[in-house]
């Protein structure tokens, strides 16, 4: 018999998806938290041995681990249906960017909560973001309990954070030291495009990446448009002027990636190129369908992202798994490409590796005690036949019980405990506000 | 000033969407119900001069009428997640067709109360339902307080409900008499396919539907496999050789309408055919896009429907009007195309007209008492720039908190009204069980 042992939380529930490297599935599930990792998972009578501070028996309830939304804008909530159905061009000259010139450090961050609670409603526990002024998305991810690697978006352009693409970095820098050892909140050096850089920003970026050991995160390849102008300006097709640029390698992570050819899925594949797919936003601007079986069959495994919720126009994850699986059935006339344990893994591991975070996106023993409980309850999850089948296919996200971060919980039965729900939602008529004001 | 009228119910909310001929949208918005129909209906001051015998008042609630599923197999529920990313034939002839020889009543009638707790938890008030056993569907329905029509399918094979077709349109007769005058069930003639009935069969099924006065229900064109199949055994498209059955016209709804030409396209137009889309059903079965942004063009307003539970993997009209938003964006490379506008009216006024009850699907004085009410509380609905969009694009479906049809309630914050769902819940163990019980 083993010796009792402390631990701050016990959680208990009809079953547990662990996600770790055999993929488990634990029935009469316990899982113990100490000190925001988790200490011991399994049967509850595994864990029987356990003397907890606290107890959560969640009963009809599936424990998961946290979804990983990897690539979005979350405070560009405050554009959500502001706009929609319109030409890219139209939509960015008219909506999008004469309001963005205009963006305060408290129109980001109260957009910037309210993604994160949306985020926390819908089961995402930690998410790569990209945007204007990041410092105060950041703040609001602190606030949030939420887990986020940001990054500052960087242009040829003053930005309303910076003049000079050089002091832009010099932020990205202070930013660095600002969040360094906190153990939720990293950094990643993020350029936004190929075409709203020039060779030397990049190259700048490229560096600055190597020498503070950061992940570098870019828009590429999202539209044939894109891979034009490029082709124009560089006389290469992004991923080509990517090379010539030394930006390819296992420290670079790419979004959305849907005008490649086969050979630039090769050599994505060759050198570990990291890729981010957003089906339900490229689906919207009508940008094309990105090759994501075939990265898939090159044994890449792509993270999922829902991009910012001007072009979703929801941060949750699991409408992106839907989109996602269906959407590559129906492109590739197959019905058994990107089956639903596929499509899974990409939202939890593949996110993980995504964002250069790898021990995220599964519930081990030694782990972040990132984890979901979803209600058994819900019609729609009836009869239990297949419990990914469901969170794949059938599953809303509103079934969500339980968020929890670093042993923290985030949200538990309908409320929101790091965060004051009702005063943010009073708080979001200022962004209606923001954006009505500010019409170009 | 107007002297006071009595009504059985008044409901108030911050907004109500009408999806009447003007699209209206009323702010503080109340309406009137009496005898299962909307008395009145506007703002609330409009409405001052009503003594209801009941109140609800909402507040921070959209009113808007129920959604239409216009194409499902409600009992199908039973083989929700059994068999996902399969070859059709694979997944037909191993998984669902052996089972479905062996159907019970009970089962039937199970599966259907599952479905319909799942319809009326996200947002469906009406549907047409196609299926084996359906005295069993219709019962359910009438205890659940929804609207159907409901077809037994018709096919040249024995069904478990009767021996020879000719035996199953003597069973749809007696069905028909059966609800007679029901105001919330109509019967329709459903032969099921081109390919799994005979040309006499499909001439019986139309004799019958206009000696009946009922709509006739049928999937077409679902698939390039299915024209193929066809040209080869009548030597004729599935759309020319229904022509010359004379299977074409106001009364006829065919469902999916995937493998089509122009032409095609034209001469159902031209002859007023009502069409369904299934887009999530197409998609996760690899069938094809329905050329819907053609249809709407030429002034068809197809119906939106989930299709049964074993090809979507719910029915959550939501959930479908998200997909077919964004589905034909990218399929078409256009943005512009099936605006949310469009797509809330093919979920509710297309979806009425494709199954011949056309007053249904908008709120208007005088029409059914079939609304919904959705909470403007939740994250993904702000700020609240645009409904229309929101509805489309964001709501998940579990935002509901009322459901009404005919003026009876069936869902109110949390509680199924009509349905025993605890008790339910308890019995769909059955299903998962007969489900294991009747495998190859």
């Amino acid at each position: 018999m083993r010796p009792a042992l402390p631990c701050d939380l016990l959680v208990t529930a009809d079953v547990m998806l662990t996600q770790d490297d055999e993929r488990r599935v634990v029935d009469d599930a316990a899982v113990a938290v100490t000190a925001g990792r988790i200490a011991a998972l399994g049967s509850r009578g595994q864990l029987s041995g356990f003397i907890p501070a606290q107890t959560l028996h969640l009963g009809r309830a599936l424990l998961m681990p946290g979804l990983i939304n990897a690539h979005t804008h979350v405070a560009m909530t405050f554009f959500r249906g502001l706009a929609d159905d319109l030409p890219l061009m139209q939509w960015l000259m008219q909506y999008i960017f004469p309001r963005e010139k205009r963006l305060t450090a408290d129109i980001v961050e109260l957009g910037a909560l309210l993604g994160c609670a949306e985020m926390i409603r819908t089961g995402t526990t930690a998410f790569l973001d990209m945007y204007l002024i990041e410092d105060a998305v950041t703040s609001a991810v602190d606030a949030s309990g939420l887990r986020c690697v940001a990054g500052e978006g960087i242009f040829a352009f003053p930005s309303p954070a910076y003049g000079t693409a050089e002091e832009g970095l010099a932020l990205v820098e202070a930013q660095t030291r600002r969040w360094q050892g906190h153990s939720r909140i990293r950094t990643a050096i993020t350029p936004h495009t190929v075409f709203t850089t020039t060779p030397r920003i990049l190259e700048d970026c490229r560096d600055l990446a190597r020498k503070l050991g950061l992940p570098l995160h870019m828009h590429l390849a999202e539209t044939p448009e894109e891979t034009d102008t490029c082709l124009a300006t560089h006389g290469k097709r992004p991923l080509a002027y990517c090379r010539e640029l030394d930006l390819i390698g296992p420290d670079v992570t790419f979004a959305h990636v849907v005008d490649v050819t086969e050979e630039e899925l090769d050599m994505l594949a060759a050198n570990g190129v990291r890729v981010v797919h957003n089906p339900k936003s490229n689906m919207k601007l009508a940008s094309g369908v990105a090759p994501v079986a075939g990265m898939v069959a090159r044994g890449m495994l792509p993270g999922l992202g829902t991009d910012g919720a001007a072009s979703n126009n929801s941060l949750n994850m699991f409408g992106e798994m839907s989109a996602c699986a269906l959407l590559h059935k129906v492109y590739s006339r197959d019905p058994t490409v990107l089956p639903a344990r596929t499509v899974l893994d990409l939202a939890t591991r593949g996110g993980a590796a995504s964002m250069g975070w790898p021990e995220l996106g599964r519930l081990i023993t030694g782990g972040p005690a990132d984890m979901l409980a979803l209600d058994l309850c819900s019609p729609n999850f009836q009869p239990l036949h297949d419990l990914t089948s469901h969170l794949v296919y059938a599953a809303s996200g509103y079934e969500l019980r339980l968020s929890m971060v670093e042993g923290n919980i985030l949200y538990h039965d309908g409320r929101w405990m790091t965060l004051d729900y009702p005063l943010l939602l009073s708080e979001t008529r200022k962004l209606k506000q923001w954006v009505q004001d500010n019409a170009l």
